[in-house]
């Protein structure tokens, strides 16, 4: 029997690196900074990002990398978008605990150092600093031709926000309205899985792309293709992932400073929908749940993914984030105010469903995809 | 005819990789964060650590990672020090401008997660962050099959110091001297030569070692044998890399808090000594010399590797710490009192040398070795 296409069956297994995790957390001790000393740890649900005290501050760190979409990359010599992929994979966590990106640091490790591979890896990292607004503060190019087959790039960013301004969670409740902020694409997260079904569907990543990519407001970066042509397959699979600074921490501010829309204690929480999908919004709360029922529309290249695929319903949602890369949930009064300002700053944010007190759940109410753990 | 026993031909090109950083930082635009702001870049010579602004504090941050240093833990399944390596090439890197290290995050890439390699990982992590004062605020374990065969590990460290507090080599002058604290060992660099002596030697890294390696002050961590009896040959060349913060960081705010020995002033510049060996000294100031008339005794392992290699000295000094892993420059008037402070925390610190203003380079005396670039 042919193995079910899903992402634990095309070479990460869930389980083992849930354990493996495990393991090392619980390897850990606790930290020799006490509350009140600049370091103290800082705890906040989710696990975004890292908090740590720092005065009449916290400081906030992500560490993240690109991952397997780096073989498509590496595949197609197409290396314009990773460095914006590392650093929205790490700026995108930080704005779930509010903080600002500051700086950011890359670590490069390859078989063999290659000048143009990182030109362009270093170009892309500006324009991706550029976005995210943050100094690139340094960077470690390793060679390491008996660890790494392929170029490896991962990252750190560091953000601040001023104490008792985190976004934790702690507040939200029954009745708080989601809304959710387009995704640019299938961002950095399940490419095990895409690999396995572009082999599976023979599929060329160089021809044009058989299905329509138009979706108002996103672009496809290029790097085969002129801007008025269609693009081709690979250029939308390895469409960078949006970095949701701005307008996320344009709105923290506007609200922050003016009071406006309940000021900022109106946005109770905000989930980056990474590998795990919508599973992803349990990290934010114990007991609470979530429902979707009025979803973003689902980008193409999900559709045709899971077409070509075969791919059930859940496992898309597990594994993508199906068109809507960030989700705030906000105070209910306020909810098309915030909407309105975020959608004049990013087109396509919708109100998408609502926190429910009823049971640990994520329900995505159109496909009757429900998830209870993470 | 052999290749010659050294760095370039035991597969790390340094030329290709350092015209690959080029081309990298080449392709860097300027930050978005201007002068004054939280972010904005802070130029500082040497390039150990990455400093921004922010407010009456800058912050440092140094990501770097252990290398193929991994490829001998892997091999002998020795993951205790691995965490330890990690922490110290990125907190002894902001040592090097004063910064004291905060917090730190783990990158741990791996073909599959494997949780008694996690767990080791994560207790070697928990003992660095004593050792280095930082709270561990996060982490990533990515399964990348595809791109990596072993173990990477990497890491970036936060650090912080106060605005005008920078140790930035500015005031470095004719007649500074040079203070040197002892290695604990190979540190973590070098190790594809080390890596290709042990082959050629046909060692046997699980054999009770070759040679004495008793040093006073310097321990081995031990996971093969009983603290009493010898060390083996793996053991040593796995020690892990000292950590400095102690009594770097006690020294800088002793001298910061009392003004004793001209205060913090009286440190001019510290040297991390990492790949490159003695030659990273020339990083910290443009025209200034540095002459090394009595050296820290050469840890025992050099002399067997050097030996059994085959090693030219000027390649040892290249490539290797040689027993000194951090070098502190400091005010003549102060330097012993400084010495002795420092001996005090750290026994086996000395008096090595001093700077001079007779050419760009680094001498070592004894070995008539001299560097004229990093």
């Amino acid at each position: 029997m042919e193995q079910p296409m899903d992402y634990a069956s095309s070479g990460v297994d869930l389980d083992l690196e849930g354990s493996a995790v495990a393991s090392l957390i619980g390897a850990l001790g606790r930290s020799v900074r006490a509350p009140g000393q600049p370091g103290a740890p800082v705890d906040v649900p989710g696990g975004f990002g890292g908090l740590v005290e720092f005065g009449d501050h916290l400081l906030a760190l992500a560490t993240d990398g690109v991952g397997s979409k780096l073989q498509l990359a590496s595949h197609l010599n197409a290396w314009g978008g990773v460095g914006v992929d590392c650093m929205a994979m790490n700026v995108n966590d930080l704005l779930c605990v509010g903080a600002e990106p500051l700086a950011f640091v890359d670590y490069i490790a390859v078989p063999k150092p290659d000048p143009e591979v990182h030109a362009a890896i270093g170009a892309s990292l500006t324009e991706a600093c550029r976005l995210a607004r943050v100094t690139l503060a340094g960077g470690e190019t390793a060679s390491l031709p008996g660890i790494v087959n392929e170029v490896d790039l991962s990252g750190t960013a560091l953000g601040f926000l001023k104490r008792g301004e985190a976004i934790t969670g702690e507040h939200l409740q029954q009745g708080d309205v989601l809304i959710g902020l387009p995704a640019s694409g299938l961002h950095s997260n399940g490419y095990s899985l895409v690999r396995r079904i572009l082999e599976h569907a023979n599929a060329d990543l160089n021809a044009t792309c058989p299905f329509d990519v138009s979706v108002e407001g996103r672009g496809v970066l290029r790097f085969a293709t002129a801007p008025e042509a269609m693009p081709t397959l690979g250029e939308v699979v390895l469409n960078p992932t949006r970095i949701y600074v701005d307008p996320v921490i344009d709105l923290l501010q506007h609200l922050t400073a003016t009071g406006e829309h309940g000021g900022r204690a109106s946005v109770r929480a905000i989930g980056h929908i990474t590998g795990g999908g919508l599973s992803n919004l349990l990290r934010l709360h114990p007991s609470l749940g979530w429902t979707i029922d009025a979803p973003l529309p689902v980008l193409p290249e999900f559709t045709w993914l899971q077409e070509v695929g075969g791919v059930a319903t859940d496992e898309m949602y597990r594994t993508f984030n199906m068109g809507m890369g960030l989700v705030l949930a906000v105070a209910a009064e306020h909810a098309q105010a915030i909407r309105s300002w975020l959608d004049a700053r990013l087109s396509g944010t919708a109100i998408v469903g609502a926190v429910h007190d009823e049971g640990h759940h994520v329900t995505h109410v159109p496909s009757g995809v429900r998830f209870s753990h993470y």
